[in-house]
């Protein structure tokens, strides 16, 4: 019997080549796929609920992928974290009904992305943040991030050289934590993300921050579709893909 | 002129074969002389405030060195932060008077030994963390840990191998913090620590909190002073030295 399960993976990405699956790269993807090949003996494809650039991290990714199977789900699970390397951890394994993906599926993601703000750079940490010396104003990051909220066309931040037909977005959350130690986070939450959004977001930001640009600039950026426009990408060891959000069911 | 000078290091203890300087192996201390040397093509030997061992973070690591050089302490500390590996940084760097001696002048020092006890994994999380997928029973453990308090010998805990004459500590600070999504912290600061006895301690409230020993055995554990009795080596990753303690000057 055919049968649908759901996947919840933590990574940490530093030593992959992105989630999506490349010919002699290591990949999370790929990763998954020649552990469930080792269990099942079969040629699996799982689908993610999307792509997570080199270096990115998550703690929510979701996948889903078929599979001709008596096994439960919980055997699985444990089948697959015992044959994966150290830098993925199936968080959750279930399944789920035969119209579940975990593209399609998805409603919506939250992402944090991490900043260190202080003179001197960290060792536990310099694989999950960006370093940024100069002092930034919060103030400012906080209140051009409020201008994210809501319905708006984010075609500004969009990688270049990946256009999609349609670049409008719903930000439901956009807000600074100031932790401890010069640690800062970037919340931020909506029905999807761009190619390289959230990075190109938390660059401007930054931006922001450090006095380049005013936070009262942030309509007039978004306004004008223009990539040249926003700031550099941020580094990608700072982002971690949280959650991805369905239906209840 | 000679002067003397304090740094504060933090390291990602996971590649190293620890602080100690080893020939031919990569240690903290032997990074952290390499780049002094460059820096003034002199043969520097410094002193930390102890030993931690292969796979043992820290935060807060002193170490003290005598150097003749003009350099003020802020140009040794950006000039170590820009020749050392991403591994090891040095949060502080500054002069100190002639008798300051990292080992010597030290009054007490403070831990974090962090575990996670969770079903499954981190794979963010894992080279700082001891996964342990038994449900641990926290009352246990912290009722254990107040044992440790207050002056006592300690040879139970000291590592096989290397005995000390004087085996007697003060411990003033012995709890465990529960953290988020199976997160568990245990603090622990004294005047000092034998070898492994941070270790030693943690495999033991471990196997309390498991149900393998009581907590109202630590008193009688504490006075056996054997070795054999108490519990397996916690493992490397979850321990952390947090801060070196000094007299005000």
């Amino acid at each position: 019997m055919i049968r649908n399960f759901k996947l919840v993976v933590e990574y940490d990405g530093t030593d992959f080549h992105g989630w999506q699956v490349q010919p002699g790269r290591r990949t999370v993807q790929g990763e998954i796929e020649r552990a469930l090949g080792v269990m099942t003996r079969a040629a699996i494809r799982i689908q993610g609920s999307g792509r997570t650039d080199a270096g990115v991290h998550a703690l929510g990714q979701t996948a889903s992928f078929s599979l001709a199977t008596r096994l439960a789900a919980e055997a699985l699970h444990k089948g697959l974290n015992s044959l994966l390397p150290g830098d993925i951890v199936i968080r959750e394994c279930r399944e789920t009904g035969a119209d579940f993906h975990a593209r399609f599926s998805a409603v919506g993601k939250r992402y944090r992305y991490t900043v260190l703000n202080r003179a001197v750079p960290s060792a536990l940490d310099r694989r999950t943040a960006w370093h940024i010396r100069r002092p930034l104003d919060l103030d400012a990051m906080r209140e051009a991030a409020g201008y994210l909220l809501g319905r708006h066309d984010f075609r500004t931040f969009e990688g270049a050289g990946s256009p999609r037909s349609d670049t409008v977005r719903i930000i439901r959350r956009a807000d600074w934590e100031a932790g401890s130690e010069g640690f800062l986070y970037f919340h931020i939450a909506g029905d999807g993300f761009l190619r390289y959004m959230v990075r190109n977001i938390v660059g401007t930001l930054v931006e922001t921050g450090s006095g380049k640009r005013t936070a009262s600039s942030m309509p007039d950026l978004l306004a004008a579709g223009d990539r040249r426009r926003a700031a550099a990408t941020a580094p990608p060891q700072g982002l971690c893909l949280m959650e991805v959000v369905y239906p209840p069911h």
